[in-house]
């Protein structure tokens, strides 16, 4: 790969930057989501919403309720104890609690508009997002029902880890048996968020093994890179699942490692979170026309996924916060100046400059592929958690 | 939709193009997947080859094994008795046969390089390749083990159509049933590949729902097109999957219920397939790059399906062969004029002017967007079934 050009840039702090991420925030994204997701008829919020934040449909999937119910409880635990923020949570939650779970206690993936269950429980990560959600509003209300909700969800989550899909795992066993990155970089996050409820010790003693995971498993040496998919050893697979690069999930796993290195205090860790971040981005950069690849094949092959090219909201948001985190916990100055070239790129393509929140899919050339702002997989989240993490990280 | 503006034509005839569709595929094509796709160790074909030829990936894919033992079939029956042709589908042809199979006779989605299972039989249309594979095949030296695997394939096709992922559908059962379009539609031409083994009379009396099915069923009043999925009873549905058009499904299908309606010399119904077509593509037609978009909502609401805008070498196959068969039909002078623009694109966008075969996969502005020949999705079956069908029609 070619060496990276940086753009010029000044040599003012990105301390600058934190009163846009604070307005973005609080002036236009939880606006939206306030105003144009709650489902007042039917409980829930909607996630389908255009360009003006009009629905376009009302299925309501588990990632994106539970996803919300999170960012409410969160900015009201964190930002300021307003009670409409604690009641859009709770509006959120109350639908998930009545109609999300199966007779398992497993969350569905997807539901009718009035709570009637359309897709199984087939995705892991749903119920990921709902014991996010329920330990979060748990720490605003203290409400033991819903400390039980995350608590056993957790432990399903557990129980189901070494076959996430169950029976609608298509994979022939035991042919060429793989494992996914997505589960554990998510535990690392989840890990922290539910630490109230988890206790310390079961925090303690879960951090080694879930960065070893991340930082020895899913790692390869040869490139440097993390892996999507491993063998159950670690060991590199070459196929299409094997090959499969995300730098996307890699830079947003390096800011829950940085976080996890700085609750023991590691900061070796830190170090070698941010040289993976850099050499992540540098392989994922577009040269041609700028932001960060969804795919790549480690190899250089084709790869299955036909969005391969494609510019998305998340990619950006996660690398920018992890860019701040390794800015401000080291000053490494290369951070500093990919910063801002990705904080250029996502404010001058991301954000719609016409109407509230912003896009979440360009084509490779940076324009909207898509004029949505909330579709099947993003909802209020991902922007919103990240203006609200570099708000706090720049200031 | 605004007015659709042909660009300047030449009066002369479709028929100029006829040979350069047959030296097409003689001297690229064939070449191509004979030179490249034998796997002379293990059996079967690689199908994931790179810009010149080259193996990059070994898994054996069964929707592709199938069709390639089909084409080579086709053309040895169709058109010269060359031993190679014959060699090289009986080749995957006892690759299928030896590996491609559970202990239920249904086929596998994939298997590893030397046949060892990788993905489950998910996926009926695995079975529908299987089936025309093994008839084509039976066609060639009638040797009765090729029609009983042929036989006894379609018959588990039709016992599996009404839940044809079986045990790993992941719809739950009841709150929003749909159908697809994409089995009747692939039965709307197995059963006429199929005619020798199934008898005239099953042929006859299958004919007739399956034309309901494609022209009533997913036929929408409203607007004139096909749906990809409706409810058991034909109906629309107010949901994402509902909502789909897929115009290269539909115009590719224009063409089988032309070729049943001349079975039964219905001429009306060629007719109403015409009618469609052109209605289909003038809606898919991409007027500002040109090119046919792979996915569209019916509604204009976004799509899930992040590669909606990409144009693929099947989409403008298809509809050339049904363009072509229209126009030959009717003399349709609007079947000519959209021939002859779609031609243009396909000839100057898809093929590969400095190795053989064509490319699949453009972005919207009509650039490969991945450079393979071959992959997991396309092999040895759209570009040179295509090409053998417009050489002869055009003749």
């Amino acid at each position: 790969m070619s060496q990276i050009k940086y753009p010029e840039t000044n040599n003012r702090e990105l301390k600058k930057y934190s009163n846009q991420y604070r307005d973005e925030l609080l002036n236009s994204i939880i606006p939206f989501w306030l105003n144009n997701s709650k489902d007042n008829l039917c409980g829930g919020y909607f996630t389908c919403l255009d360009r003006k934040g009009k629905v376009y449909d009302s299925d309501k999937f588990m990632w994106l309720q539970g996803r919300e119910v999170w960012l409410f409880s969160m900015i009201y635990n964190r930002i300021e104890k307003k009670q409409e923020w604690l009641d859009m949570a709770k509006h959120g939650a109350s639908f998930m609690e009545k109609f999300g779970m199966d007779s398992e206690s497993d969350w569905y993936f997807s539901l009718t508009r009035d709570g009637k269950p359309l897709v199984q429980p087939y995705n892991i990560f749903s119920d990921c997002f709902a014991a996010m959600a329920f330990s979060e509003l748990y720490k605003a209300e203290m409400n033991p029902k819903h400390k039980a909700i995350a608590l056993n969800t957790f432990n399903n989550i557990v129980k189901r880890q070494d076959n996430p899909k169950g029976k609608y795992n298509k994979v022939y066993p035991g042919t060429r048996p793989l494992k996914s990155f997505s589960l554990p970089m998510i535990l690392c996050n989840l890990s922290l968020v539910m630490e109230d409820i988890l206790g310390s010790e079961y925090v303690n003693n879960s951090i080694r093994p879930l960065i070893s995971e991340v930082m020895d498993v899913f790692y390869d040496e040869e490139s440097g890179l993390i892996l999507e998919n491993v063998t159950p050893d670690g060991y590199f697979s070459d196929s299409y699942e094997g090959r499969l690069i995300n730098p996307g999930h890699t830079n947003e796993a390096m800011w829950f490692i940085m976080d996890l290195a700085m609750r023991i205090n590691d900061r070796d860790l830190i170090d070698k979170c941010i040289v993976i971040l850099l050499r992540s981005i540098k392989n994922g950069w577009d040269e041609k026309y700028g932001g960060i690849f969804y795919f790549k094949d480690i190899k250089g092959h084709p790869v299955q996924q036909l969005e391969w090219d494609q510019k998305l909201w998340w990619v950006h948001i996660e690398t920018l916060i992890s860019l701040a985190k390794g800015y401000r916990l080291t000053g490494n100055e290369e951070c500093r100046k990919w910063f801002e070239v990705i904080h250029n790129y996502t404010w001058n393509h991301f954000r719609d400059p016409e109407f509230p929140e912003w896009y979440g899919y360009l084509n490779r050339q940076g324009d909207p592929l898509l004029e949505l702002k909330g579709g099947k997989w993003k909802g209020c989240f991902h922007v919103p958690r990240g203006l609200y993490e570099l708000w706090k990280i720049l200031e």
